[in-house]
């Protein structure tokens, strides 16, 4: 590949060794298929391990995929869910959770950085639900969100507790929530403050599998032949689950997030453009006129310009050191 | 695992070296995501090459999805997909098709060894299409059967000439295609009688992938679009693709698919049980009643009473002679 | 017209006077829209009184969409809901659960005249749920039959009976309910029996439209946001509701009914080919040869062989003593 | 009912004696059911005589399910509609489009008085497609407008022209065409300006009924089966059709629509808050804060504050100049 890839995106990385190796590792013997296998399990059990929690675990192969499943699990299609203008969702999934679930709707906010404000949240719950409209019946939020910000626990209490009065479901989106950890964030609450949670693995530094992990009880019930319907039990469940046991046991998820939020900070401190964002997780974002990106397109760097007009730079578990300095030092002969 | 899996089915295999060498071969630099990497372009190309045919190809996660999508691609929800009664897709698929295709249905047909009669084919569509029912109008077929059995050329032409007369499409599931092709199938006729086909790599010795070969030019528009909703467009697509590289670039696809093949003519020799289909791919089904079916468990063997009330033996790229040995001789002390 | 449609079916009779002039009646007024208006309410009371229950009552402008609105109601895409396989969920609405319920699946069971046979039921919700099949997670009912028998209260309950233990709910299509309830079935036992019920306003003298009765309160939750987003919230509703207390004020429901069975009964006394069901509603089935059919067809009376390869002889509040002679009588030239 | 309610909207009002008769004439005889009666053939003829155009026509039950299942018929999931961000589609029907069209979205754009600008449509569509996105592929065009402004042939024309070029597909909600028509709208353009039509009936004075007009012939394959899935092929279909005669055959649906123009002339003459919206069909749109709503409801007429923050008054066949009247004065007491 001539032109430089590596900030376009979390996932143009390669997997991380960890991952890859737990696909080699687990490759050596006959396994019962469809996650009755041991590797499944063992994922499964680092999952709830990480999490501190009880939860059903599940793998599947992608974050659209996920996220579109658990939001069909949670909503009816006469229902809304609540999200972020700019969550992966509403903007990056073609329109997949109207597709896995029949047409529910979406109820886009507006907000900081990606952030939902509790009182809009709590707002669009206290309207009269009318029948020729949508209603607002369940929560989806980002965390890390897409420009990079992270919530705190209490943040995510607060934007949850209207839900909770109202016996409403919250689905947690996790893409990248190895970077919301690495950033102080812990992980420990989600089993409180939601019902269903995508924990990223693709984007940590995984090979293509994200897990689902379903808290609430009352949503586990044949969670199989859901994902079995929706095509996400593979047989060979066990290649699902390996990287996530590659990237959990020995704390490589974390870490390998802490390094790309390192390295998005020292981007950030040496970007020469205004930055737009706090930059709590892997994400720099700048505000770039036109002939500035088109210069640093010209100069072989593939990244874009984001929904809210500013450019992104994604940093991930590969990103050197080497390469930012690179980076910067292009940014600053455009700037 | 204690017990013996390796006959359960052919997804409980480990993948095959060269699948899990190519996952790491590729996994040394940035590529961009979402299929526009050189691992996918590789792939896309060997795929073409192995059928002979211009097609657009792509890697998807799992059978059911591919097969899933595939109809969907082809059928309004008002009409029925013709289908041998036990084809995958209506049996084992937990409704996925009407899922993905938004209550589509399945107009099943028996046939002998899992294989449709063209003459049923074509008297399913001469009948009047009449606005209360689904009226059939698309056809699917599955080489290898699930039973074993392989279509010639000649015979999916048979079955798909009343389809052509009408301008209606036809998926082939090609779980099993490289068995078939390894019993002597010319998958270069594919492009004649399919207009969507799904090439099985999981069943092949791959890790979780199919290939999805859409040759009929109409169906390619915004494909990737429809596989982005469906949650089947990876980010990090080189891992779907890189296995079908590694399978495809030295022929291991066709010879792992002989070797499983002349395995289960190895067991079927050896069978003390009756056998009922033809073996002309990778499986044996024999006939025992259920105290045999017992010992057998009993001794460790884990197999399954399949849907024509036979026991299903399924070998795969890793089953050994001394397995097949072992499993004939706890066979003939049970018979 | 030319033809003698009288006993194609019992939806080719025009609407009673009761339900003409009760669109007539409420025609002199505006009134708010959606269901708000005071016809829709003296209806929703009427149809409660002649269940004897409490429950929300809706109308709606179809029985397929009624049935199909119904079963996504109780059941997800995973799940398979059991019915007879002659029942018009599965024969005669094009697929409609499937697309109002996202590809839920129907299993389908054999039974006498159109009944289910209880201790099939019970086997059906017995079988261990696999994630790769829809398990049965609901049952569809049909009270009269398509082939005009009647289930007594005691029969109802002995099919729900298996579902009650597993906390399963139960669909009642009762297109014809008029007609058993005529024949000496207790309404009243419905509440007791199902969770939601079609109340079959159109085949029983009115002009299209049908009572979707919901008895569960945990279904009642926004049904009108479900009716709407299903095209079934008429603004209008009063046009809707209007032939309903026009039915039901009075008794002519059951009136018509028993009209319709009795010359169902007449029939059949005077029918020169065998009968094959019993003759409990408005209905009667003859054996009758493809050579017989076409001399009926020949002499202008359109009727049609039904899926048990009998023909079907419907009956309506419209038909006529003389009309059923006169049928007789050209029966009687031809036999 | 104590109130006024005749301002509320033009579904509050009863059906015009031309429907009601048509719906007594037709009572008297049986007939074939599905549609195949001499009723919904006449009325198919004198829609296609109202248009001047070749088309085939169904009855439906409701504006929305018409509209759901327009937008089902040409586009795909993945594909987004074009419409106003007022659009009854968009905003009042509880996300039908999403439901009947398995996910598709909707592509809002702003526009004076609920006109779409045709700039940016072609801008909309002119975007390249991409795989993450659901991209523009289908137009929704709504004639006269929410707002009760009216397009004019050359206004249509000029919003189809960019749709027209790439082969892409155009739907127009003539819910109030009979109300554009009579401020002079040519219906006789509708044919070569969009694909599929609905035309209202209800809102024009008819019982619960809409004429779905398929103009494109490759939409119209199997659209009876399309109509039976989606609950929309009645059984008693000359009741869906017999309104449509009696306000068609002798010109009652212009005749009554220029009347409930009238009417709303009337009233934006008399209006002493200010009017928003250009007066061309049977809307009143003025601007009033919350007090003087407040006190209008108080004195006990029925309307309500629309999208763009002023308070609709809806005109209908049925308004009486003497209403109008009333309502000024109540106006001129509260300003």
């Amino acid at each position: 590949m001539s032109g430089r890839y590596e900030f376009a995106s979390d996932n143009v990385a390669p997997a991380a060794p960890e991952a890859i190796a737990a696909l080699a590792r687990f490759n050596d013997e006959f396994m019962p298929a469809y996650g009755a296998d041991p590797v499944s399990a063992r994922a499964a059990d680092l999952v709830r391990g990480f999490l501190d929690a009880d939860a059903d675990v599940w793998f599947v192969a992608s974050g659209t995929a996920a996220n579109a499943i658990a939001l069909a699990a949670i909503c009816r299609p006469f229902d809304a869910v609540i999200a972020h203008e700019h969550a992966h969702i509403c903007t990056d999934e073609t329109g997949a959770p109207g597709l896995f679930g029949h047409g529910l709707g979406l109820h886009a906010l507006k907000g900081p950085s990606g952030k939902l404000d509790p009182a809009a949240v709590a707002k669009a719950l206290s309207r009269p639900a009318f029948a020729h409209r949508q209603a607002p019946a369940a929560l989806s939020v980002t965390n890390a969100t897409e420009y990079g910000a992270v919530y705190s626990p209490e943040e995510l209490a607060a934007l949850a507790a209207p839900l909770r009065d109202r016996g409403l479901p919250i689905h947690l989106d996790g893409a990248r929530l190895a970077n919301a950890v690495a950033s102080g964030f812990d992980p420990k609450c989600l089993s409180k403050v939601c019902d269903i949670l995508v924990l990223g693995g693709t984007k940590a530094g995984g090979t293509p599998a994200e897990a689902l992990v379903v808290f609430e009880p009352a949503l586990r019930h044949r969670f199989d032949a859901r994902l079995k319907q929706a095509g996400q039990l593979p047989s060979k469940a066990r290649f699902y689950a390996a990287p996530f046991v590659g990237l959990l046991e020995d704390g490589a998820l974390v870490r390998h997030a802490a390094h790309a939020n390192a390295m998005a900070r020292r981007l950030a401190e040496a970007m020469p453009f205004p930055v737009r964002h706090p930059v709590e997780a892997n994400a720099v974002f700048a505000e770039m006129d036109e002939a500035a990106l088109s210069r640093l397109h010209a100069a072989g760097w593939f990244v874009h310009r984001f929904l809210d007009g500013s450019v992104r730079f994604m940093c991930s578990w590969a990103t050197t050191p080497e390469a930012v300095d690179e980076l910067a030092e292009a940014l600053k002969g455009i700037a």
